[in-house]
């Protein structure tokens, strides 16, 4: 986890062979040092496809994910912690190197309340036990805070520490998302400053989820805050153009926040890795 | 609509007569212009009792709601048009100017997937009829773009522009809010380019929804357009510190997102009053 | 005046043949509508020739200049007339729209002591015969506001509209440079703002002169503020990566501020691009 | 040096009794926590009178100055370390913890030519010798790069830690200032970045020298950077509203900046003051 890389969405929601490849060929093209592969489902994916792939084009992989109802800790530990297993195992079947995203419940839930200590206490249940599992074989393991909107669990960089702090395991690490921390950080630097210790990844993703450099974000203070903490992590671009019907209501993106796929690639990428070399980050 | 004023949920969210005092008085302790009122339950509210108030106070009125799954447009455009009469009888009997809020919609509404030409149907014959009754009541009359998750419909300052075409009506307004224009907009200045018209009324409200001055809106942006645009409307700051179970699963916010109410009120409005006097719009 | 331009200095300091010609060929490269050409010696130009290189090309003109020593106002309006009108004839003889810059002064004059009224003075009478000679043979004439330090005269957008109000011409217009803007003005948009009905042409310099895109201006404020007021002068990019001596003493750049020429093209040129589509500018 | 602090010009420019006294009482009424004093003629400074008056109010303090040019090192090595081992001493005698300021050169001072090695040589030759003094009399000793227009030998960050580098001394530090990093560095963060290990002291200014919070300048990104390198030295809020006659020239303030004293300590000190709590700074 380091260097620059992307998120697949940006030519294939599902990771079957078809997505994969294109979504390898795009990466390259755009000479990425890594891909974010989604594990909507991964029961599904055929993992020495995708690790001869990955072997093939010299892309390393994280994998990232939000659980299904069915699975959610607040629903389950064991049923979150035999998931969340499963999605290591294939994680490092097809050579991943960490394992992220909403690991502790679902993108879309909501109580409708504040969390409770109940609830807290089965996050921290079911992602000690998957911690120790993903450090036995060898993989990282990443809480991604999002919005208020997204879940009700872990909004803000703080509650990420807080939780790991909870757990106690040394193999977890905060996943930040410049889009979320937008909506949730007084100052994305805040968010940056409270995760420090703890932060490997990001996710560089637009206000509007559209085209990097278009939107709300302060890049400066991002990269600037950055540099200064001595980040070392994945800095990963994301943009969702459109949405599969099944991620839909959790991300709520009801419109083409892009003209383009294009737009993106050809205005968003060249600005975020200008940004990041003006700030030495690259 | 003109001046700088406060949405009331400072001092009260339930807008019964003990809040309405405390509202008022507050009001007046910070100066206040106006005072927005949330009408979330129009039948109960005592008008003659706010009528007074503001008379003796001198402060002027803007009330505004989301609606009632039962009364959605989508739903029936009958009962939502009943209801928002209803709500307008009321604004007009405590001596309030407009009308507006999530007027055509739940604050919370998501089908789950992108807005369909018979859900803008419905909302167009609502706000038409709505917008009549308004006129002849002598009422102006508003809709209020929110984030993507707290309704699927309308969005955008542009797609409230659209729906106002749409509609045909001369009395619809358009009310901008910084918060949800930080997640939808390409730069808040385009969100207000794109309403310019149609804009009278603006929720100056943090990307955190706590203490202005302390997120990520850029301030400088959105006065200098509003400037710019010869915006002479309400400016009204909103903060939402806690929330009335009612409406939290909306809204949405699972922790107070500033320390105390005092910190809002000595920090964040007169970082608002001082950037829009540099700005020359008060 | 109108549509997306570059100053020279990008590909020649000195406006001979081979500047010339140099200057042209990477302006149709990069496909822009216009060149700023500076008069830094009106004697030399060879009119013709640019003028045919202008007419080749399709490109249009703007020249612009800063006075020399023995021909400020504030020593002799006669002679800041007599060259000013030369410079004039240069300009409509190489077939330009305008001549503007800092029309008024040096570029480095400093009397160390606030701007008089006799010193105004005697800039609102050079201005005033200036401007008339201008448009009788049909050429607008601007004045530039620049920093503290590269003029004591005038340094606001309000300055510069003051002066306009005081010489009572209607053709002469203001030429904004967000890098002097930078430094001077509360908020670029508050220059933008200020200027308004006389704005006609704009520098887009960043606050190093070097890369746009890399420096500390907020170009989301400046553009969506020019869209706001309608703006639809002419749009120059302007970037001084080294400097020849004779006006290194009045622009102090000491250093190169952008990595090359080409950094400043492939990267500085479409961020101001985009980011002007953005705001629907271009 | 530590904590939040202001530049005495606020009160007094001429250092004399009387000015001390108005000083030293503003500023315990806004709770600073030190005052910056500046010493422009070093040899009339009352000390017995400022130390008691810094001994009765619990104030710290630090020193500041610009060489005048029969001291200017590139002049005169021995005059320089002469002049500045003299101010040393008068800042150890009022009790003063630091000095620092243009110590390398005249506010004011540009050769017209980008520096040369000749005169890097004599800038070291000097901070050298008078390091050496600084530290026998315990003092900490500082050099504040300024932009191009007032200096043409050190203008950025990284300017400072090479001659500080050149110099081999282990009690130089950088001293940052936001206004002239507003014009020189590549984004005000990374003037802190660069500065980092060597950063013990900051100007806060803003971008027009008048009211902080009223420019350009990028505080959140100039907080964030500040917090995340975990700067611990002194913030002092600069602003000048008014020029005696002999720094007019140096600094080319020619217009009053804010509007009043007042002004820049109602609005613009809680400005700073709240933004710097919102990033744990102070």
């Amino acid at each position: 986890m380091e260097g620059f890389g992307v998120h697949t969405s940006m030519w294939a929601m599902n990771w079957d062979r078809e997505g994969a490849e294109r979504a390898a060929t795009g990466a390259l093209k755009y000479a990425m040092d890594f891909i974010e592969i989604p594990l909507l489902r991964p029961h599904d994916v055929d993992t020495d496809h995708t690790r001869r792939l990955l072997e093939k084009s010299g892309l390393r992989a994280v994998c990232s994910l939000g659980l299904p109802e069915e699975v959610w800790p607040t629903n389950t530990v064991e049923g979150a912690v035999d998931y969340l297993k499963l999605a290591l195992d294939k994680t490092k079947a097809l050579g991943g190197e960490a394992l992220s995203g909403v690991t502790y419940g679902g993108i879309g839930q909501r109580s409708g309340l504040p969390p409770t200590t109940t609830e807290y206490d089965a996050l921290a249940s079911t992602l000690g036990q998957v911690a120790t599992y993903a450090k036995q074989i060898g993989l990282l393991f990443g809480i991604e805070p999002v919005n208020r909107y997204e879940n009700h669990l872990i909004n803000t960089a703080q509650q990420a520490c807080d939780m790991i702090e909870k757990v106690g395991a040394d193999n977890i690490f905060v996943h930040l998302d410049t889009y979320h921390m937008n909506i949730e950080e007084k100052g994305a630097g805040n968010g940056i400053l409270d995760a420090r210790e703890h932060l490997r990844y990001i996710h560089l993703s637009e206000s509007d989820r559209g085209t990097p450099g278009e939107g709300t974000c302060d890049w400066d203070e991002i990269y600037a805050t950055l540099a200064a903490i001595g980040f070392k992590g994945g800095l990963a671009m994301e943009s969702f153009i459109n949405m599969p019907p099944e991620i839909a209501y959790g991300l709520s993106v009801w419109r083409p926040v892009a003209e383009s796929h294009d737009e993106v690639m050809s205005k968003g990428l060249p600005f975020l890795r200008n940004k990041a070399k003006q700030y030495r980050l690259i």
